[in-house]
């Protein structure tokens, strides 16, 4: 009698081994847990991906591996590491693969256990690149969804069928790192079309949430460009200053908003929409070059000598720029946010 | 009887393994499904290239494979994973290779089913690295074909004919870049020479067609360098400001569009040619070249005393220059879009 | 008699090997030995890990391992690299991971030896990359902590016991890095819930604390910002500069801290908290910022005539700038060090 | 009989092969084809270095190999991938290594036929790091020779001598880079003494001749600094301008250059020589000195109220400067391109 | 009779192989030679590396390993590749490691000979990274020694000890490198103590010394700085100068200086002291920072109407600032070289 499935191709017995799946759809129960984080790109990579340890557990039953406890010895066989492996070769098992996975995964460590009732349990640490869909235009108040979509490979779903397993899924809570914050994980399981076959296959999808923390970006950028747009107010309150001084002041704050803007497209992927820091720029800049508007038309009148508009000018100037540049950016927060 | 044209070598039967193809042409039906993209070069590449998630099907039949239902127990033998490698070394396949890959491909999974009349059915998923000679001239408006060239490496023209496999061709339409946006598929067969032999190949090129976002370009760069060019126009609506602060401007503007270029090169690669975006900049350039020019000019009449002159100048610069600068990007857009 | 707990699978003895463990839990003492750390993560790594060069020494008792000497010849068996790993297949052994490694070790060199009571000696020299729960609040001035987690992967707290052996403990005392300083070494074995087991795991902890050398960031950023800092105090030290040199001059300091701000963050992961090297950078911020509003302030006694307020300005300056910078400096020192 | 030149070690023919190698020296012939670079170091690399996709083909006649057509039952022996890889290791090959290689190269593909009579046929389709010795004295207008060193690692020259195979060497013309073009490929045959053997080994040496397209250089960085250097002239144009003015924009010319020549400095690697680009720059930065030192003694002048030397200084500098430096980069040129 | 020291495990001597060492310690005679640098680290890296392309050499003598000329039908047998691995596996051998490598080394070519009186050579060609204590004080005028550091990971002295074999040793004088230059190698065998074991374990060590060529940090770095210097200097030879404007100009050196530190700093590892280098940038903020101060100090005079002290100052600036700077370069030099 040979193991669950698996038989030797060639007459001899001795070649490579071809297996046969059990005759009835298998229910595959499918535990996944998150060990931890080992990289999730920076915003600035064009094609986003998360990198992670996993424990994956996988249990199912097929009546063909039992074995009588007495001829045997032990009411449990257990095949570890690379012993493992082979001996999945030589059963049938649900060939699991990620669908939104990057390159092979790399198994750290593999065990397997075979119950004397033909019950087989599957387990194994493994670290894997998934690509994830960022949506970005929150950023940087921006939350992820981390996904990991398991299918079978060759098995579609005449054959196996994935269930949640609950008491294996879940994440580390040990784990931590310094930009992102992990929440809930949810698990699913639904049928999916695939080029492979023409039936669909069961596909089990573990999902985690993770909030960015937006204290970097907020020290680190928006408040120094708060700074540099508050200085350039100072034009309005000092009263006397020749337009040409003035307008030179305004030059450097443009610069200087441009100059973040760089530093802040660098923060950022290639992608075709403004988020919502995008959008702090742009009120940034509005508001700078507003100045400089004011600054020209306010030399305009120094040239005509009607200087008493100056100072209106900056009657007004004093109080507008900061509450248009407040309102703008609330408005922005709401549109951005809602 | 030894599997489909596998033979050992030496005497006794137990070295490598050899294979003799079939006596005709063998039609090799290919099916190639693009997954997702992993990366594509950033345009600062000077070797371009991407990378993808492939999935892979090969169909092709050998008479000498066919085995009897009763025997073996079973319609069709499928071997999975290992076992597919293995059973591949032991019979005849296509010994199929990527033209324009760097480095081997990386297989994730693997399925062989050899059905009971000879007709053999291969599917890998696999990553790869691809050249892609990419045309950079329209930048950043380009349009890219990522494309893929599967030959043989062993069998020639003679003994293998490859022939597209419409219904497992194609790309997966979930799959979203933020670069990049995926359209349309074409493959195609033809004859080729290559180096290895003497007859031609038959070679198999699968490719897609990319269009890239250029939002990112236009928002990081393109408009921040037109807010600059803007402002230095600004000369011409102070009247009566000396030319040496009008010349202090205008300096800094120039260093401006200078650093800016230098923020563009690092976004293109060594080419010896000028992108669309090279000559916005070159635009920007003149147009803030020509400011100076005039600015000069300005502080030779200012010397000579002909200030009415720098009047007149502001009076046309106020139009012309603005004017000059949209029609010579449009003649631009125009002569590098057609 | 098959070797310590192992037993091939399927009746002919031929397949792989599963492995039985002793009937009681078995004592495994661990020896862990830093030869090299090869990485530290710099500090703009969002995912801290470090890398090591790691001597692992494992020793334990499997009766069922014991051999006469007469009939093999000698008193201990010794595999070597690949034998060992082979061997290690055939027998019981603790299946040891790393709980906190990132991908799998690479094992450079390996030894087993059965003496001939049984006794099994495994050692092995490994590189592995290893998270670092980094805490950086008193950064450049930080101590971290790197840590190595050691459990079986398969044998619960039932079947293994870890036990530090002290003797094969420590770390390479001639080994020297530029920025870290090692000392001490402390290891733990305590017992840990993980997923894979409705039983503990015994965990063993192995961590050598290290410090950080400020010096770097002393010489090439705290120095140079304080430098940038005082020269703006020069301000109060020019009497009669009119108001909107001095407003320049202070406009370039404000400018020149925003960048070293960011060469700073560069500098720094993207945390939600300020470390204290932004302490000091938001110190210098406020003080060039009240160097300004003193100038406006200044300019507008200026524009009234009080021009003898400056000068009462400047006298106070002079003392309550530099003054008021150290108080902070020390201020902030004392809240982020205790 | 077994396969030529293999013996098992051991006096039961089950463990290792040793070969031996044929009595006379054997002639090998090389093909190597260029299929495609995968990357040629960045100037700015220490160890400069290039990666390519190569085309192998080595043919040879082992006497000791051939069969009768009519007991094996085809007149060639066709071993493919890993079976192939099999074969090498029970036959006597001549062992092929690449002196200037990085790493091991990473082979692809691999075909080996043997034919009846004896006669060899081995190709493979590998990857490879080569040391390449860049010689910059030119750059941008720099030629490289691109060379790759085939010798056998243990079989000296009595027992292998290389012999180029023109029909298989070459490179791929379709083949297109974005900063290099190739052109012409030598192939040589010589002998050469290593630390390996008392004998010399016959080295194979194929090259290929690239040239660097200059235009990125000349467009990203030549032109713009040309641009600075030319707009510094300015100063001669304006006549009436006091010194203090003209050597504020002469201060933020040379630092200009300054940041320019940084930029140069990251696109080169750290040698001890002069390019012809660092010869462009420095005759820039003397240029912008002696400007620097002009407007020095014109302010002088000014400030003895000899204000007509200064209009002399206009009227010669208008002319010299331009002049000079053009014939400065033609000096340059004909010192560095001879 | 078994191969010389190694034992199949297990009763059926099917199993894996243990090895005994040969009765007397073994001489192993060690041949090193560097082929080529594969990569130094640049001098920004905090934990400095050297990867080596290395021919290594081994030579010992097994008398269990002597066989009859006759019956073997050869005097020497030879295994390549991988077969020699194999072999290996199967007789006692050296077990050799390097102390200071990182990860395991990547052997590309490989052979044993075993000649029938029992006298074994192997020889590898490899690539290894090994951990080089880079001592930069003197940086850019550095030398550094990279060395090897090999021992035997299971056989301490009781077993192995080492000898150098000067015909084998060296490097290759063919290879050249862009930023450094090689010179006299030197071989040393001595005992040393590891945890691996209570005795000593035999270690030899290869070093090789290599200079830096520091042009590249003259051209690129001291001369664009010493520019900037003597620029600055400049104030002294423009009489009549407002001190603002002298003040800017100083101000704007000052500010060039820290940039350029920041340059230098991304040159240089995390390291807490000052090298050479840094010297050299601090004795420049020093100039410029003296020139700052005699700025203020002429502002004071000419507030004072005290314009002669203002000539008087630019008449000994002109000397005493290039006298002193020089002086302190040159002591600065002294200090760091004795």
């Amino acid at each position: 009698a040979s193991a669950g499935g698996a038989h030797a191709a060639g007459e001899h017995g001795s070649g490579p081994v071809f297996v046969t799946p059990p005759h009835t759809p298998t229910k595959v129960e499918v535990g996944m847990y998150l060990i931890s984080l080992v990289e999730v790109s920076a915003p600035s990579e064009s094609f986003p991906t998360f990198k992670a340890e996993i424990f994956l557990d996988l249990e199912w039953h097929d009546p063909r591996l039992a074995f009588s406890e007495e001829s045997i010895g032990t009411e449990r066989e257990v095949f570890l590491e690379h012993e493992a492996e082979l001996e999945l070769e030589r059963i049938w098992w649900p060939d699991i693969e990620f669908e939104n996975e990057q390159g092979e995964r790399h198994t750290e460590s593999r065990e397997l256990v075979i119950h004397h009732d033909g019950h087989v349990e599957y387990s194994e640490r493994f670290q894997g690149v998934f690509t994830v869909d960022m949506e970005l235009i929150k950023f940087p108040f921006d939350h992820q969804n981390l996904t990991i979509h398991a299918e079978s490979f060759s098995w579609d779903d005449r054959y196996v069928v994935f269930e949640p397993l609950p008491e294996k899924t879940g994440f580390n809570e040990d784990f931590k790192t310094l930009e992102w914050t992990l929440h809930d994980v949810h698990t699913e399981v639904h049928a999916k079309k695939e080029v492979r076959s023409d039936e669909a296959f069961s596909e089990y999808v573990y999902s985690v949430n993770v909030d960015r923390d937006p204290g970097y970006y907020l020290y680190k950028i928006v408040i120094p460009l708060l700074i540099i747009v508050a200085f350039n107010w100072a034009t309005f309150w000092m009263p006397g200053e020749p337009a040409s001084v003035r307008m030179e002041r305004t030059v450097i704050a443009l610069l200087t908003v441009v100059a973040f803007h760089q530093v802040v497209a660098t923060n950022l992927p290639r992608i075709g929409y403004l988020t919502f820091m995008d959008g702090i720029v742009y009120v940034a800049f509005a508001s700078v070059g507003l100045t400089m508007l004011s600054t020209i038309w306010a030399q305009r009148q120094e040239y005509l000598g009607k200087e008493e508009n100056v100072a209106k000018l900056d009657q007004i100037g004093k109080v507008a720029f900061p509450v248009i540049f407040l309102l703008a950016v609330l408005i922005l927060y709401l549109v951005y946010h809602t």
